[in-house]
């Protein structure tokens, strides 16, 4: 049972989750072997190696847990955070910890074991973006989760443990350090200013142009002016909105194009790099005293592609700063002038 | 010119440091190439490759930058931090932006290229721990400077530039954002208790005895409980002492001992691991109306090791938590029970 252990000098939680066999693995230098169509647990066919699906989307006439879907969303086998019990904070010792309850789910965003998101069309980014809308939308029903937290690693070097295309959600009982940073930054700039910290950004990275990539009319992807690594890419809606599950159906196809366009521009410039893609949305809502909480109004939900193209040294291990040799204005200059098809 | 940017919303710095190349060398997915001692700039005879020395560990006979050295000090000929100039703060558009200032040096270990710090005898270990304390000193003379961060990077995994064994020592003119929550988490417990926090997980450590790792007169070496990675391991002094700079002759060669021990154990259970070894020492003190500044005396300098053997995922890059596959009892008791020599 995985549990969550309080830094008992700065106070960071760290999830201690020991999986069977993992640490052999690692005594033995090994690395995870490559997975086969065979073997893949995500392949169609192999249906009964995964948890019972939780939605998919397959032609009506097929039954559940069967090939034929689309795309299959299932409760991770190994997760993070435990759907089941209670959090039960305790002391240990001089220590404090607690149960690392939550709900982990994957999203199988393709029957073929080969496909990259890059490679998708149009209309499979459509059915698996609003796949992430839904899942969010029934995921926030359940009163015990503060945060909901959609990401997806691609290749090794980004964390992923299976090679086949997947995204995971991981839905928190707490807002996580980071999260809370992020949402007090724009929170403390909105009272301030009497603005969004990010549609400012979107008006002033347009006018300024050096680190724009692409935009569309509904979204805009650039390079950020404090970027933490080379070619770090964030999107953005124009249109102000805390939460993602909002979007409309006429904005998904927008955010389908330009988010295949900036894959297609990474995947060209840097070879087909491992990344990892985190979508930040609002924190969850709650009715109280029949009124929506308007506090996280000051958000604006969004996405971060960070390829992993540089390892972390000891200074940004030790220091907490991060340094980034690729300005930029020199990565979206890159990104903007490449050609495709 | 390497700048400083301010992250707008959370407010983190980042160093952007353009190196020459180095972006070419990312959008052709190229590794940097292993160096050979035949073009390594830190192997003896290639002296003229590098800045001229600060200091070497050399007969009195033989000059400076030349062959004959043992143990040799440089500044970082591509500095995170440049020593030259003054911080210059200044608006760029709606963000904030300052030189990168500090000092940034690079401690050639060894003259022989193979040699891991592992494979060190005791009397190197002594006159390198007594290196480090001899330029920690030396460079808290310097009134721009607030924090001095000594580390090493093992491996291209632990972000290594060169193959060549080193230490690097980079001095901040503001303290760092990790170290200072480290020193803040230490200083209100002090308040809280009246103990020191890293004293009193000595104690109970030894008491619990699960995550002890190694101990010896002077130093205490153990998995702590909150580990963020597998095998993740601290060397405490079991003297009470803000500063490594405070080191006694004595302690040199305890301390030369713990270490020698910690990274025999850590290549034996991982089959020589690339790591990152960070040194956390008190801030730059300064006399201030004829009184040292005593605020930081609840600190407790000490090492932590961490092997690079995970990746991060988008879940740890999007919430700051980590993600431990292994407790750090299990790591703790095969570091433990490995049988040296």
């Amino acid at each position: 049972m995985s549990e969550l252990r309080k830094d008992p000098i700065i106070w960071r939680w760290i999830i201690i989750a020991p999986e069977r066999g993992r640490t052999q693995l690692l005594l033995n230098s090994q690395k995870m072997p490559p997975q086969t169509p065979e073997d893949c647990p995500f392949c169609p066919g192999h249906e009964y190696m995964t948890t019972p699906e939780i939605w998919a989307y397959r032609p009506s006439s097929s039954p559940a847990n069967t090939p034929g879907w689309d795309i299959r969303i299932i409760p991770n086998k190994f997760p993070v955070l435990r759907i089941e019990g209670d959090l039960n904070r305790e002391a240990d010792g001089i220590y404090d910890k607690m149960n690392a309850i939550g709900a982990n789910e994957v999203i199988i965003e393709t029957p073929n074991h080969e496909q990259r998101m890059w490679q998708y069309d149009i209309p499979r980014f459509v059915n698996l973006l609003r796949a992430y809308k839904n899942r969010l939308e029934d995921l926030q029903k359940d009163p015990r989760f503060r945060y909901i937290l959609l990401f997806k690693n691609e290749g090794q070097e980004a964390g992923a443990m299976q090679a086949h295309s997947h995204t995971q959600i991981v839905a928190t009982p707490v807002t996580p350090q980071l999260v809370r940073e992020i949402l007090k930054g724009a929170r403390d700039y909105f009272i301030f200013k009497e603005r969004c910290i990010f549609c400012d950004i979107i008006n002033y990275e347009k006018k300024d142009g050096r680190r724009v990539i692409f935009e569309n009319a509904d979204f805009f992807a650039f390079c950020p002016y404090a970027s933490r690594f080379p070619f770090e890419t964030w999107i953005l809606p124009k249109r102000h909105d805390p939460d993602y599950q909002s979007i409309k159906e006429g904005e998904l196809s927008s955010l389908a194009e330009i988010l295949q366009s900036v894959l297609l521009r990474l995947t060209k410039a840097l070879n087909d790099p491992q990344y990892n893609l985190v979508m930040y949305t609002g924190p969850v809502r709650r009715l109280r005293g029949g009124y929506w909480q308007t506090l996280d109004m000051d958000f604006h939900w969004h996405l971060e592609i960070n390829p992993r193209l540089t390892k972390l040294s000891g200074f940004e291990w030790g220091t907490g700063y991060y340094i980034n040799p690729t300005a930029p204005e020199e990565a979206a200059k890159y990104l903007r002038e490449i050609e495709l098809g």
